[in-house]
């Protein structure tokens, strides 16, 4: 028997679109991972939905099927919480019943070594036997809010969940990867979708970047990642991602401290992070170093045109802000140049006499809304700049909450100049409040704190040199 | 007449304990800084509070007085609200009442450069022949909640207000300042004295120190500096305080650009940055690079005691976070070194089958409360490690929020090492709840993400490195 496996990418889609779902070891007990993935299901996924446990009648006023034989269409998707001794069995009968593809979450395989290397293996044979595809073994699910998708164990009093949005997240750490949706939600950011890949038997990164690039509703996409077996795969997969989309890589591992403890959680060999760099410089990837880093750099890859040159308007209503901004532009080899007379003359007439028409704008913290607005469409108009970062300070006077919707009408006027714009937020709850309708009503990713703004317009530059390069190259072999 | 500067440090103390407090220009217009100041005094203020101006006869419920000479006793501090033109006049009858600390909020003097530095002159004279102390001028003023005095033109209604802490902040940046306590307050971190010093005609960060190193409710400093008129005072006022309690300083103005900025903003000549960087690092000063990682620093400093050695455990729920804070403590310099066989042996015993009992100590997404709880003690008592970095996953179901009051009583009973713990939370809303009271019952600093509550222990090191170095000095000096 000829165990063939799928072409890159093939056969995921259904992860994400199931027409039918399954759960099987759908248990009765709060807590109990069959539980938990079950009422995930239910509380989102609009289609229907099957538990299986030989040994249950209803759960969560589900009928329940003593076998997936039994259950009736359309199922395409089966997700397994079983002990990894009855995983098999159960894998088959979900391949002979027709399913497409299974999301195995218990654990007990290749991760604790000797019997559960030789399950796994078994595990890939059945999978490929019957021409499926696996998410898993050892993994925390799947998670696509815009089809209903919460096939995760997440305990919903305990985890927040984001809502629909442009970013897609590969974890090779399940735990990881819920804490940081965790934070995602209270963030703001929205997700694609989100994929626990655990051992990654079957469905792996590669596979994910090849149905993500062609996903209408991702936009940029970011992994963490411990370790990689196969690195050429992933090579291959990330060169033809990057020219259609962003991709953000946390590989963590980068130390000898860090690789150690790497081979004891996923039993990954992190590999020269030496080599890891160079695939990524080679590929377009954009590397972070934090998870914060990671979203911070894929929300702005996902919300604005990368950065075609290296300078960079600073608009600000506090002084010291626009000194720290224009350090961390400086550190990351962006410039903050000085505004030719002319323009410094037309801020001039819009700004108070207090006000600094340079480069930063400093309108002070005596301005009012439309001075920033202003200050906004003479930079933008002033083709002497390719990108611009704000620093609103929302707990003064003059700045109001109305200016998130300002700023949105003077950046739909000037979107075909393809100028990238964030902002940076010091402050309070209130201030953030504010700082997400900017983030909303006019695409503008906002960040804690000028560095991390000024990393994100870096992250914005070095993919702009990225598809530049490119372009170039295909230019050259067109010649 | 001899315009003599009083010794450094000399008469500050008013500004933080006054019995009595002026508002000069005090005003019956909402939004108006005359009305702001004296509202905010008198929302926190338990003193007597004396409005002053003479186109009023009642302000805010407050009988108003047509000058500071009619004010009764007790009055030993003014704010002072009016336009420059008037402040010499009214600051000039402040002395003569016998008024010993003026806060001057009003703009107009040397930041405008020509006539305003005259004004300035002139005003520092005045403030000089009656010996009284001056903070100021063209600044946002002083905030000391454990005394009520919040003697600023904050907006109540937009700007949150950090409770009383451990923490000092000067700012040099009025706006930024505000922007800081703004965020500080919803971190939930508190705040023993705030000072925007303006333009520091008198009152300067060397004054500040002075007075802050002998203040029994400051236990670190933190400032904000763009740059200093007299560097071999403030050098010597560093000197004098760091052996004493901790100092962070977040310097900008560091790149071309930014000392550009700067220059616009306060007026100040940045200087090279290396200087800076040679003074901080010969007199102890903890560097900040942002803000935030200002405050991440004080508060270690404030909370926890300094390292005295290299070596760091990692407890964590989550594999992925290990390998994170691994790969983050090493870059710093700091070590994770593999536990004795001992000490991984009393680990077992006390972890999950599927736990690491290595360093990081992982107790894995399963774990409850008490596996991070005796893994501590375990670490604490080996003598192995010289910090601990705690990673709980809040978001997980086995860890409750009982773990803070569980995890306070083991340091409580470990308090004699002198190991310093901090902590690293991602996750939403709830995780940073139960977070807080790590902090507010088991005083363990928390921060979101492994690289800041890294670089937190890498500040504990750099500052118990300086305190064995002049340690050392004093051996030396002693024999």
């Amino acid at each position: 028997m000829a165990l063939i496996r799928p072409p890159i990418g093939d056969g995921v889609e259904v992860f994400f679109r199931p027409q039918g779902i399954a759960v099987i070891g759908a248990s009765r007990v709060p807590g109990k991972v069959g539980y938990m993935v079950l009422y995930n299901l239910k509380s989102m996924y609009k289609g229907p939905l099957y538990p299986v446990n030989p040994r249950a009648r209803e759960v969560l006023g589900l009928p329940v099927y003593p076998s997936i034989l039994d259950v009736p269409d359309p199922v395409d998707l089966a997700v397994v919480a079983v002990p990894a001794q009855a995983v098999l069995r159960v894998v088959d009968e979900a391949g002979r019943r027709g399913v497409r593809g299974v999301i195995v979450l218990s654990a007990g395989f290749r991760e604790v070594g000797g019997e559960g290397i030789t399950l796994e293996k078994k595990l890939i044979e059945i999978v490929r036997k019957h021409g499926m595809r696996l998410i898993g073994p050892n993994c925390i699910g799947v998670y696509s809010p815009s089809t209903g998708v919460n096939a995760t164990f997440f305990d919903p009093n305990r985890q927040g969940l984001p809502g629909p949005g442009p970013i897609a997240f590969i974890s090779q750490s399940g735990a990881l990867g819920a804490a940081v949706l965790d934070w995602a939600e209270a963030r703001g950011i929205g997700i694609s979708r989100f994929v626990s890949v655990g051992n990654k038997a079957d469905v792996d990164e590669a596979d994910l970047l090849a149905f993500l690039r062609r996903d209408s509703e991702t936009r940029s996409i970011a992994m963490y990642i411990e370790g990689v077996s196969e690195g050429s795969r992933l090579r291959r997969a990330l060169e033809e991602t990057t020219p259609v989309k962003p991709v953000v890589v946390l590989k963590a591992g980068r130390s000898d401290a860090g690789a150690r403890a790497a081979a004891s959680h996923t039993g990954s060999l992190a590999g020269s992070y030496q080599l890891y760099q160079a695939v990524f410089r080679q590929t377009g990837v954009v590397p972070a170093r934090s998870p914060e880093e990671m979203f911070d750099f894929a929300l702005a890859l996902a919300l604005q045109p990368p950065m075609t040159g290296d300078r960079v308007a600073v608009i600000t209503v506090g002084g010291g802000s626009g000194v720290m901004a224009s350090d961390e532009l400086s550190e990351l080899g962006l410039h903050v140049p000085e505004f030719s007379p002319e323009t410094q003359a037309r801020l001039r007439r819009v700004l108070l006499p207090i006000a600094s028409p340079r480069n930063p704008v400093d309108v002070t913290g005596s301005a009012v809304d439309e001075h920033m607005v202003e200050s906004l469409r003479i930079v933008l108009e002033s083709g002497e700049v390719d990108a611009v970062l704000l620093i609103p300070y929302f707990n003064l006077s003059g700045i109001t909450d109305q200016l998130p919707d300002k700023l949105a009408k003077v950046l739909h006027e000037y979107s075909d100049r393809r100028i990238p714009v964030v902002a940076s937020v010091t402050g309070g709850a209130r201030a953030w409040s504010i700082a997400r309708r900017l983030e909303k009503v006019a695409g503008i990713p906002v960040y804690p704190g000028e560095a991390r703004a000024a990393r994100a317009l870096w992250a914005l530059r070095l993919y702009g040199r990225w598809l530049q390069y490119i372009g170039e190259i295909q230019e050259i072999s067109k010649a």
